[in-house]
């Protein structure tokens, strides 16, 4: 049993990754019911509404969860230009498009990271995963006063290095093949992609020779119990799997990105900016064969994420899959639609018979 | 003890990977006297030096062995326009680099597949890999009327179905970690890049689907044994190692190349396609610097590819890895510079230290 599972409880080393906007207490409290880490992904949430969140994963179950963050700037600098540019492109789509919708200018572009973090630090979820940016030290030891296990996101060695300094308990390492947004602290186009099965143990040897023990969480492209215990081969404590529970009921993913992940194989899956601003994987669709090619002159994350969101709900609504962002990692093709508790009891007896 | 070790009467289920350019007869015939399948990469030999070096490999040992071709048509139309711009940048390279060399219009492009194919034949390796394009299933079918073991390339789960469809006795599947050129059918820039804990257990399903039972060999990112072990949870029957080899004493690598190898990290690990003008990863260094922003303007391989040749030669002769092609995979952190016999007991106790 590693280090990792016996911290946080776990009959299974395995944690469902956050994946804001989709993830869900029943999603979470599930995970956690039956016995791996689930993570609600807070990212997009107001200070007041983590809390809640939190209430609502503890009237489903006693067990640990996590919550996590996005660390941002508390407030952002916008290049109204790029803006302007992005809002006129995306209104002619919508219109184009048959969507009733139009962009505008949100009050706020993020949460208040600082806020959140507050919120967070209330909420006393038995760990905290972060992406996108690194904690100060100062904040690392007010979780861990609050009690709360701190999980860095790393996407290069490096990183893992400087979440293990800022006095991380674990790093999740997040390969090439991960779906979703880039959750490393270099989240530009030209950061390294580095395939988790180079990753696992590279990161391992440079927090090896950095004097750092802590445990690593491998996350991307993970879909059955044979690739956890690969990822563990490779000197991975646990794994993180997103995409093989966003078909699940329990997730928010909409109805027509679930009917099209089913579907999907592996040459659908690309790197995309278009979306948010920051670099994300999910399946090559209509809106991304029409933004992606003009996104160097798109604002950057959090201003493109916000002005895309009436877009992705009126498409939602709309039942069209092919206008959203349909984040997933290079293992979709393999991907099951079952309930979050069968899910885990099949990764968990997979896992077993291999081990 | 996998079917693909029983058939090349293997003591470990590992391939020592092509690397045209680099491999040696002393490299591979160390390799197989180890126990292990050594490839010589003969894409860049002309016929007459097939049948050589199959000679010299048979001199040096008698076990199993493969030769690996690259896949090309017999004649190519050249992009005179994009030939002379090529030129121009690269003779003002050298110029400002101090190199007294310049480029030259090549006699051939690139060997006459057809006749390295019939060069192949009459070598009679055990086995023979093929990478950047799909055998005809004649030609398939006459390798094994030689006695010739067939293992393809693929980089996506439809590729390895291809080879599968053509009679190939097994396909490696490459993931995007692996140092070189991206060998599947498919060598342009938009082609998918799946990391290989991704790609094995994809490929096995897409196989399986179509009604093939043939094995995988796994390449990319894989440098030591966990790494292995890792590859056949996720499927693969055996790996295949280039950048672990590239080291030792037996590779022609050049010396400046092979002393940057041991000091790089994650980061400086780039995919490119300036070098042939096919895709390939390697170091970011100063050619790359130079030469790859502008790399949408310049020929495709195989023009550019005997373009820059005089320029590797110049700089390895004068010691510049900062001007060659460095290839390598996103495992290279974890280089270690052994003789090949040391470095196959080496895998080999790892491997089955884990098993």
């Amino acid at each position: 049993m590693s280090t990792f599972a016996q911290r946080f409880d776990l009959d299974l080393p395995l944690v469902q990754a956050p994946m804001a906007g989709s993830s869900t207490p029943a999603l979470v409290a599930a995970v956690s019911n039956a016995g791996a880490l689930g993570s609600f992904g807070a990212g997009y949430t107001a200070p007041e509404g983590i809390v809640e969140r939190a209430a609502e994963i503890r009237a489903l179950t006693s067990r640990p969860f996590a919550l996590n963050l996005m660390v941002l700037p508390d407030e952002f600098m916008p290049d109204t230009a790029a803006i302007a540019r992005a809002r006129t492109l995306l209104d002619a789509l919508m219109e184009r498009e048959g969507l009733a919708v139009r962009t505008r200018l949100p009050e706020r572009w993020a949460p208040r990271f600082s806020d959140q973090f507050a919120a967070l630090c209330e909420a006393r979820p038995a760990a905290a995963s972060f992406a996108f940016g690194l904690l100060e030290t100062a904040q690392v030891r007010q979780l861990k006063q609050h009690d709360i296990g701190v999980i860095g996101t790393a996407t290069t060695p490096t990183e893992a290095v400087a979440w293990a300094q800022r006095g991380a308990d674990a790093v999740c390492v997040q390969g090439a093949e991960a779906g979703g947004h880039r959750g490393g602290i270099d989240g530009s186009a030209s950061a390294p992609m580095i395939g988790l099965l180079a990753l696992i143990p590279c990161a391992r040897r440079a927090l090896d020779q950095a004097g750092f023990r802590i445990p690593l969480i491998a996350a991307g492209g993970i879909m059955d119990g044979a690739g956890m215990r690969a990822a563990e081969a490779l000197g991975a404590e646990g794994s993180q799997l997103g995409t093989a529970f966003l078909t699940c009921p329990e997730s928010a993913a909409a109805d027509a990105w679930k009917r099209d992940l089913v579907v999907a194989t592996s040459t659908h899956v690309v790197t995309i900016r278009s979306v948010s601003g920051r670099a994300a994987r999910g399946l090559r669709n209509r809106y991304v064969e029409a933004m992606e090619s003009g996104v160097d002159e798109l604002p950057g994350y959090p201003f493109l994420n916000a002005l895309t969101a009436p877009l992705r709900r009126a498409a939602a609504a709309a039942g069209r899959g092919d206008l959203m962002s349909e984040w997933c990692g290079q293992g979709v093709p393999l991907t099951r639609a079952l309930p979050a508790a069968a899910l885990v009891r099949a990764l968990s007896d997979e896992y077993r018979r291999g081990a």
